[in-house]
């Protein structure tokens, strides 16, 4: 049987590199999987090498209107739409139809919460797509619907959960990331313009204010099995890819003691690294792969663990997260078409 | 009377800036200024312009050897020198030289934290060159020998200061502090390459190690009149120049209350600038300037004043902070040969 | 008398230089220069500071709508708008009023080259801004209306110039000059996002269709006396400002000789700078700066004369030349408020 | 059979972008291909991913010695090495082996040139692996040497075969390319820290001097069966991977006769992607992929064919290069192990 994928928002960067991944998934060179519909709203018409020119053996291929008639006849449906409109377009597709939706509409289990950080009305909760949080796996492997996590909380909360999860840690964490600019996604603004951006850095959504605060705050609490207060600031830098995390919370532990429960929190985990002592993590060596690596450390004079962790935001941060619980759901192995190997430099 | 200045470390990157600020000085061109000798170590010899092509005016000029005969007979002396190496220079150099150290030798007063982080002996405290500090500027304008803060202290300590000394937050900070390449110095390192850097972000000093972290705890804990735990992480970005520090420490107060704190310390601050409610620092907008902005907020759910400054780490942070108190020292104008308005895009 | 200045299009890159220059001009500190109104369009309402963070002494300013009347009673009105609509705004200005113009429209000689490449009628010829070019100095002394050249012809013609007026090249020269986005403007587009030009390079308007293509021929066929044919291809790459020009044509002459002729050339010019040999121009070291610096060179084996210029395309190549035209129509002196001295690195 | 293959001068660039596709390769999945000895000079005893950090499956290997001995053994060996030191390592390899060498020792067939370009003795000339040559790759099939091209003759050569070998330009061509900063290698040097090469652009060998000048020239003479002159000219931009290459030559032929004999010449390649009316090369759009990308077009004005070719420097312009190579000798398909998908943006 071949499986037959569509992306909707296939013009924007979580379709393209959805799109990217599944152009040398093995199971695509082999047969067993076959991309179907490219849709997408106002660049709906346009060939998608004119919008991802790196996509070069779609060369032929046309995008479609985004439309539940478009999508349908598909067995797995990825969605990279603007927040508030996936729960339409996943309503109509038939139960059975596996859908990855790579926006926030069904990540958060608080619906005052949604509210709250993007308003109007909650649509509902999916099986969030982190396989690494414990006892996740099983739940995304019999799943028809993927929330997949925010690119922020993705790398936030795999940098923390081994510390909050064995209580090793203040439940109080502060969360600095610094993010390439794709995260901001492919709409044009005067303040994404590479004149803006090269050269120069800022923090934004300062204050508790950004989407993802509450997101890391659900997954985070979850583990601690108690309320873990979240104070995130994101901040964009002159990079195109790319998430630095770094992340400090009051602890009394020995930075022996951290690193023996990360390295057993990550130890069978294939895309997941703590690296050895001595090695910090850099977002370039991630770059395309579905990676994570980790460094962690004790400021024994402030008190305060210190662990930093590096994702790709488009590949293990939305696509290649999303691959990945494609996989597991299609009863895959986990890690085909993903990679852990960085292209760097 | 004209004032002789004398550049040793002329070859580096805080040499050169000073040397920028200089060229342009009114002073200079006024004739109450007038450049000297310009030192270097392995550089001696050499072109001042092939090492630094943007000094056009300085295109006749050669390199000398730094040594106290070299730098003898100028009226002020910049040191921009490998950290050991200072003392050795300035206690050749007669009492009445204005003599302004760029490097940390003469920085901090605590002799252990010195041996701790630099190693070897302590070589002494000079004053501090950071007017804006609450007293500080009296004994500038009377010092005959400035210690130049480090880049991370001078925006770090700039953007708690206020809250710290007032007493609205917990006397436990977290600064995470992204800059540009041209923090690193000059050295030729292979994870200092474009090639490396460019495209990556990664955290360095993780843990507390950092060589700026005593220096921090040193202005904010003065300011507290209480010791101020400090963790410090600094994150390298791909841009030349610029830090924004990302500051938070837990609070109970409003907003409203912190901001009207920061406008009052800097009210009078020709350099700093609060910025108005929804208005963020970028590094982008101080390139090249002596400004420092700084954006406060407070995010209720986590509890935490959360405050954002961003500095032009090789002016304010290196080049132009020494300017600014060499223009004290000699009874000048503050602002001379500075501006607030920033090179952006 | 205080000569009272007003940016018409204040809301660009090119208004935006325009300010940060006049805002450190010493005129401006002598009381000699006053900053009048700020106009935009679409931006119209909005807090300069909002637009150009970099610009904090006009922190309480805000734009006004571009129209004859805001911009009347000024001495000096510079127009930073979009192709076409300064001829409107400049016939409703007194003749007296130096009206600088850093759009296209007043910069071609043949009407039927503007329609060729703008579309659209001839708006008419104005002094062109270039006071390199051999006697145009004299004619902007005494010019009230003045075309400020384009960016990349800027950097052409200077860095062609002193080769095509001695004959000592072919009248067919190649020019392929890299550039940093801020030359493409302020206009939100998907192709100049942050994420889509960093890391990547492209040429555009290939094949002799880019509108400066015009320009450079006609300030060349001029110095030489005879048609030169230009093949000119501008290159995107991630940076924010600078003009890196790679210009070639065929050649008998020696090294020498080409040197000795550029030397001539630009002996008296304050800022434009012939480099030693083996030195080579980057737009780094001139950011910021009204500098050119050009550095020439031949290829023996290929026969083939390569000059190579650097400028800010933002500042010598749109503001800073302003300027420059502004104080020599004003009868200052031509450098005042411009620097040789590059922000690097 | 399992092929077992070593890399020598593993540290580098080349050496980490041969193993970043060796280790995703089918073959490599599959147990047909083992990755062997891994070797270096000064970084010999450390860890691969202490120099490698985005490859992560050898995080257990060290580096060897580059000796006879620890390359002994292996069915393909692959030389990174400085020019000059692949002969001996060769020589004392068995003829059998399949020796692919990334640096310049076996590229050139005259010994003069060499001679003139690098210094010393020509050491030979191994079939070039240029598969795209007509004719070359049947060479390649039998080959148990083979040089693998530099990075700017990959790209120029490519954009420029089809219109010489059809002799519609004249046999003088110009090359200008931009080319991001791992093209100059992994030694620290001050003009290659990230400092430097952010925010700047620089021509540098300018004037025919750079080595690959020959190269170029060997292969266009090669195709259009008389001498080629070329003037090539390489800017360093700041990104960390591609090439750009603008190509020019006068013409008297019509763009459409130009993008026929183009889309002739690369029909059944399996890289070559020669682009649609309207669309122009990115390097962003091939990071990572062994696609080259080429857009033609023709100055009418100018009588001058302009041909603009985008690759990865370290992909197609060296190790990608280099594997498809390998693959062609050992048998194998092509394009195994290599995608003509970039990591955009």
């Amino acid at each position: 049987m071949t499986i037959k994928v569509a992306v909707a928002g296939a013009s924007g960067y979580a379709g393209g590199e959805i799109l990217r991944l599944l152009l040398d998934h093995p199971r695509r060179r082999s047969g067993d999987l076959e991309i179907g519909a490219l849709t997408a709203g106002a660049n709906a018409g346009e060939r998608v090498t004119s919008l991802h020119p790196n996509l070069l053996p779609l060369a032929d291929r046309l995008l479609e209107e985004t439309t539940p008639e478009t999508l349908a006849g598909h067995d797995v449906v990825f969605l990279g739409l603007p927040h508030g409109q996936s729960a339409v377009i996943a309503d109509a597709l038939p139960p059975t139809t596996l859908v990855i939706d790579c926006g926030a509409d069904f990540r958060l289990e608080d619906a005052s919460a949604w509210t709250a950080y993007y308003g109007g009305d909650h649509a509902g909760t999916w099986p969030y797509g982190l396989p690494e949080i414990p006892g996740n796996r099983d739940v995304l492997r019999d799943a028809a619907r993927i929330a997949v996590p925010g690119c922020y909380p993705t790398v936030s909360s795999l940098t923390l959960l081994p510390a909050v999860a064995a209580g090793i840690v203040e439940p109080r964490v502060t969360v600095v990331a610094v993010s390439g600019a794709s995260g901001a996604g492919r709409s044009p603004k005067v303040d994404l313009l590479a004149a803006e951006v090269i050269g120069s850095a800022r923090a934004y959504g300062v204050g508790g204010t950004h989407r993802h605060t509450p997101e890391i705050s659900q997954v985070l609490s979850a583990a601690a099995r108690t309320p873990v207060s979240v104070s995130f600031t994101p901040v964009l830098v002159p990079m195109a890819r790319g998430i630095l995390a770094t992340c400090s919370a009051a602890t009394t532990a020995s930075v022996d003691e951290v690193r023996a429960v990360y390295e057993k929190a990550y130890a069978d985990e294939p895309f997941v690294h703590v690296l050895p002592e001595g090695q910090l993590p850099t977002t370039g060596s991630v770059v395309g792969s579905n990676a994570v690596q980790i460094a962690v450390s004790v400021d024994d004079r402030a008190g305060t663990l210190v662990a930093v962790g590096a994702v790709d935001n488009l590949t293990k941060g939305t696509g290649g997260g999303a691959v990945q619980s494609m996989n597991l759901a299609l009863g895959w192995d986990e890690i085909e078409g993903l990679s852990t190997v960085g292209v760097a430099p």
